[in-house]
């Protein structure tokens, strides 16, 4: 279908809900059907905006790298400071897996293997980019501080997504530990794990 | 059954050949008769071992945390000096994650929502008992450092586990990046980041 504005609310509705089905089902035991039931439109009406579960996989994640990119990195790219905007993209990534716990991420994180060939390749290559432009950011950083860096980047970048990623396997909205202060701790442990200052 | 030793290591093979079968399928996707036939049993024959599918992929999990012990925990035992025991348990946690690439790791990360009442219970119960293990250690490492602490040590030891569990997402054997230097550089970006030296 055209991509209205419209059409493309009611898609991001349905990938919400759907999210949530394959969540709770897993992605092979949720049935198309149960999907357009829990979004109140017929399995015709789903198939109108999807063409088939994959394709919903897919636009699920394509949904979550659209929150990633509108909700965090749109937002530093005016940053100038290589070590300011790695801070910042930390934070904010980290304020999206823990405040609004978006299940569409959580999926993305869990199904990455139900998806496969064409699809699967081109999420890969959004997840690619933006581990890459962690890298270079971090190369930067280190560029910066002078002297050798310590860690290579690509190691730092996947110890930076583990910790950040890994969060929504522990952290209680209602805990004992703040969002601030993950995201401050969390923030000055990697930056001390890069850099080697106190 | 009996738990006699012969059939520990038939239930250990059941657990292996299934966790691979969960892996491609879903464990939703997965039929107790495919898990039957790619082990070479029949359904009865499988219902002998495991009397339902939520206690195989209980037993799976359990397996997977038998594995951390048996080839991390326990060798590192003796080890008196909290942050060299702490080092060793991170290069061993690596080296389950990076090199078996145990399949069953991988299930019990995925799959951990799969299981439900009684049986995640007790699961969660050996996870929790390795976190506190961790933060146990963390805190010693930091007491023995003196100062005050850089880091809440859960804080610091959930850091520690999503670095080491996201291994598996991005961690390519033939890469670029050989197992010990992930090691390496994973241990000493961790310990520059909860004690602050370079």
């Amino acid at each position: 279908m055209a991509h209205t504005e419209e059409s493309r609310q009611k898609l991001r509705e349905i990938c919400r809900v759907a999210a949530r089905v394959f969540y709770e089902k897993g992605y092979d035991g949720a049935s198309m059907q149960e999907i357009a039931s829990a979004v109140g439109l017929t399995k015709a009406g789903l198939y109108h905006h999807v063409e088939s579960k994959d394709h919903l996989l897919y636009e699920i994640m394509n949904y979550g790298m659209d929150i990633l990119q509108e909700a965090v990195l749109d937002k530093v790219s005016q940053i100038a400071d290589p070590l300011e905007k790695l801070r910042q993209t930390m934070i904010g990534h980290i304020d999206l897996i823990v405040r609004a716990r978006d299940l569409e991420i959580t999926v993305i994180l869990h199904e990455n293997r139900s998806l496969k060939g064409a699809l699967r390749k081109k999420i890969n290559a959004r997840k690619r980019d933006y581990i890459r432009f962690l890298e270079d950011l971090i190369a930067a950083v280190q560029t910066q501080r002078g002297g050798p860096p310590r860690v290579a980047p690509q190691v730092a970048a996947f110890a930076l997504l583990g910790m950040i990623n890994w969060l929504y396997q522990w952290y209680q909205p209602d805990g004992a530990i703040k969002q601030e202060e993950i995201a401050t701790q969390y923030a000055d442990f990697f930056f001390r794990g890069l850099l080697g200052t106190s």
